[in-house]
């Protein structure tokens, strides 16, 4: 005795969701089918959809519908600064700061060779070809402040460096509304060393 | 500045999900669009034909690509014996234990009026129906051993009783292989309590 094939198929099919193993693809599949099947056909026709319409923009690999994202093809954007973040979700983030106006890529991750994850992977290729021919004045490094993202900030930084651009880091320190009793003390370190003079 | 369109469908359709919020649903959505596009591919393929072909049993609730699942559409399986468990999950593992022979129901569910899940609920008019003319002689209650599944039982003990048929509900004890240390202090006085003679 086991389930119906399409509904084993169904379980299987949901272990390609990040994180899910037997015992969530059954209570996933389960809800699905018996309390929320108005939501399944959303969600099949939101993922066909996505998946048929939505690529990777040619530029900075950020998601896109069309060739270029709504971004690269601003001709408002200063196109002399390129600010490289891992996800898409640091392209919102970066974006809804207000102060950048630059262009972006999108590395999709970040360097990992323990997980097989390389430049080739994080499309860096596709960026040293952008940094040799474009006319960027400056490399902005927002990948995360983990020792992967610093690791992945260095290594970009020297390919900028080859390429006779500047690259700098986004600042870390105690972040705004911060109190300083409850920051970690690698982040206190960080921003006691990278204290800046004040204007008297 | 936001994603595209279709990415913001996915994004909302993914929330449809048991326990998935706007953080995971990101998440899942970057991870199938970027790093597993088969796999989603798949996943659509099996939800739809799930969703297309998967219903319930007309008599017991099991997920079923049929009007009756292969155990109710089974001359083979005592028919006076009728099993009443909680999910589809529960009909395999009582299945799997070799011992049971006779029908299933399944509640999808059990009594939990703060959530809103009542009788109706849980197919309990349907059961009714079958216990007040079908030829049953023995209710098996396999609701789960916690506070809701205990109430769940004895609610269907009284609708047994009401038609005329004998309800009795699965041991609790100490499972096979337990250590006494290590099982908790409310199964060992259930299992002191309900202490069975051996044959001398």
């Amino acid at each position: 005795m086991s389930f119906t094939p399409r509904l084993q198929q169904l379980l299987s099919a949901l272990r390609c969701l990040p994180g899910v193993g037997p015992k969530s693809a059954q209570r996933i599949a389960f809800h699905l089918l018996d309390k929320n099947r108005d939501g399944a056909n959303v969600l099949v026709d939101a993922l066909r959809g996505a998946l048929d319409e939505v690529g990777l923009c040619q530029r900075c690999r950020m998601f896109a519908e069309d060739a270029l994202c709504p971004i690269c093809a601003n001709p408002r954007r200063d196109s002399g600064l390129i600010c490289v973040v891992e996800t898409p979700a640091d392209v919102i983030a970066v974006d809804e700061s207000g102060v950048y106006q630059g262009l972006f890529f999108v590395l999709m991750g970040r360097l990992s060779p323990l997980d097989g994850i390389g430049p080739d992977e994080l499309g860096v290729p596709l960026l040293e070809q952008q940094l040799q021919t474009g006319d960027f004045r400056e490399l902005i490094l927002a990948t995360s402040a983990t020792v992967e993202g610093e690791a992945t900030a260095a290594y970009l930084a020297s390919i900028a460096a080859a390429a006779g651009i500047t690259a700098t880091r986004i600042a870390h320190g105690v972040p705004m509304g911060g109190e300083l009793e409850f920051v970690d003390s690698s982040t206190l370190s960080l921003a006691l060393t990278a204290r800046t003079a004040i204007e008297g």
